[in-house]
């Protein structure tokens, strides 16, 4: 996500939402480790019905949390992908039950390395254990489970939240109806996790890490802002970054060249560093961006015998300009799901923007999605009829 | 450059190379300032003939050094563009006298940050003067001036070395027979100035950086590593990296997800970040890097006026899959000079090599410029007959 200093209308039809927290013991990780206490930040927008077969989970990205929609009670700020939540928007709070957590090793208020150690009263620290996308997702499958839903009828996200979205379908294939995995991949590729890597070594190398332990003093701060203007430069492409900042100069340049003279996307990559150290834990950037890095939903072969005939709507998004998770891996995707003979539709949208399209608002992808949630929900409904 | 460590032969046409210096005083820099005196490290190849009409400079890019063929007598390795040049080669010793000469600002025997400043008896470090691409080519005119060359018959480099070319072009048009830019650009996109910064900050993030004054302590060896990886994944494509790494381990993974175990791509990375700090200084990668970012040949309306029915011949190549300096900004060049009615030659060589690929030895480049060069050599011997 951005950190611009967009000024947002302080009005949603989402109304002002509150943060809530779902607790539960001793979870087992992947790993065999065990978390012996969880909390989960959640939020939820529109109503469960009746049969609880309304639900619809929305999984963020690496910097996302929570409070996707509406208007926070604890900040005053509008939800990350507030254009695609509401009444008559994509995802449509007249019809849906919207939730949305911040993922286990996050730093919005879930169990995360930022948190309590119950067993030594201190953060964890470098000392949270390794984390998985399908720990992510075996969370959210007890606060979905929490929450009396049984079987969600939609599970969408980009980027990380993609690959949440294709672990689910993947691990639990009798809870979830449709699925719309948006700019993301099987696996990252050897690009995504140099990307990736020199940020941990950026947050590593910072003196203030302190191995991870530095919640009683200063914060990696210079590290994590390294980290992260490297990741925004990936978040965009070439063509929106020409068209946004160009060769512009902070001041007026006088004479031909002033080499002190800032260019525009220099001071907004410093901006967007320091807005996110205030925001963001360097332990949960590390925790986070291994998991992401280790994702591999299998080798092709194996995932087209796992999916095959499966009764999973696909709705499989991605952008043209997007070089960091480009449209190839979502075409592969794509080409699993159809030799596993499942019924997969896709769009490639085509958008300056770069990876960052899927938060930047925009008509197409609104309507595909909300097209495609609207037919497949009619059909879900007549499912008992017929 | 890469760092890999390649098993070179350890011989070379070109045989044993010592690196010579060329000193003059109180060279005028394009901002006004002066420096007091310059030392500019060069080699030379092949022999200059009596009518001192046969002389190729070759430029480098940010991280090269004097030493572009043989083997060095200081320091044994083989030169950067070694496949490039010697007899029988691209760059023909027999026909060519070759010269390659350490950029001001750099850290390889030129007057640069590292190198002492006389009115103080220390190294400059933060106070060496802004400097320009033009500078580093007015330095290399009083060398290529002391050599006893009025005009050379070729100019080319690739990426910061293309940029050179380019200068020499504009600037001394009389003073250039034929010029080959590589993979280079009138001048930087924000997204190319944007990954210089955001390795300029981790330097400068750097407490061991201490403001540019280091040299009688720590140097900022993190920061500066920081800056080269980042700068190495964009010298790669996905596909090469791809190709040479995969999501391969360093060790052999037992179980499913073992998150410590490291990816190839990341020791690979942290050992070219380690080798490039002990042969590079921190302040130059500032100082080249700002050059690189301020460097603007001017708009391209103002181009095709002054290259106007230019004499010189241009050979102008790009690379397929490099996406920092993407083939679309050779073409723009290739379009400008069209535009001049220059006489122009182009081509996009077809490789999965990225920027890196016009310093990673293969065929197509050296055919291409072989032929260029022979023809136009042949052209300019028959000139005084015609």
């Amino acid at each position: 996500m951005n950190d611009d200093k967009i000024e947002v209308p302080k009005n949603s039809p989402n109304g002002t939402v509150e943060t809530r927290f779902f607790d539960f013991n001793n979870f087992v990780l992947e790993n065999g480790d065990i978390l012996p206490q969880i909390r989960i930040a959640y939020e939820t927008y529109g109503k469960l019905n009746e049969k609880k077969d309304n639900g619809v989970l929305l999984c963020h990205a690496l910097s996302g949390d929570a409070h996707v929609a509406g208007i926070s009670k604890e900040t005053g700020k509008l939800g990350w992908w507030e254009f695609m939540i509401g009444p008559g928007r994509a995802f449509d709070t007249n019809k849906y039950f919207i939730i949305c957590s911040n993922v286990l090793g996050g730093c919005r208020g879930s169990t995360g390395p930022s948190t309590g150690d119950p067993r030594k009263n201190a953060p964890y620290g470098a000392e949270f254990p390794d984390i998985t996308i399908k720990d992510m997702v075996n969370v959210q499958v007890k606060l979905v489970e929490g929450l009396g839903i049984n079987k969600l009828f939609c599970v969408s996200g980009g980027s990380m939240g993609g690959m949440q979205v294709i672990e689910w379908a993947y691990s639990y294939p009798d809870r979830v109806v449709t699925a719309i995995p948006i700019a993301t991949t099987f696996r990252h590729s050897a690009q995504q996790i140099a990307f990736n890597e020199v940020g941990r070594i950026a947050i590593m190398s910072d003196p203030d890490w302190n191995n991870g332990n530095y919640y009683s003093g200063k914060k990696p701060e210079n590290g994590l802002a390294i980290a992260r203007m490297i990741g925004h430069i990936t978040y965009m492409s070439d063509d929106s970054m020409e068209e946004k900042f160009g060769r512009r100069t902070r001041q007026a340049v006088k004479g031909a060249k002033k080499l002190n003279t800032g260019f525009e996307v220099e001071s907004y990559l410093r901006y967007q560093g320091e807005a996110f150290v205030k925001r963001f834990d360097a332990n949960s950037y590390i925790s986070i961006t291994k998991a992401i890095d280790f994702y591999d939903a299998g080798n092709n072969q194996d995932l087209i015998k796992h999916f095959y005939n499966t009764n999973i709507k696909f709705l499989v998004i991605s952008y043209s300009h997007d070089w960091i998770y480009p449209p190839y891996q979502s075409k592969e995707i794509v080409k699993v799901l159809k030799f596993a003979q499942a019924d997969v539709t896709y769009c490639d949208i085509s958008k300056s923007y770069g990876h960052d399209a899927f938060l930047i608002p925009h008509e197409e992808q609104g309507v595909l999605i909300g097209h495609f949630l609207d037919n497949n929900y009619q059909k879900y409904l007549n499912r008992a009829k017929a």
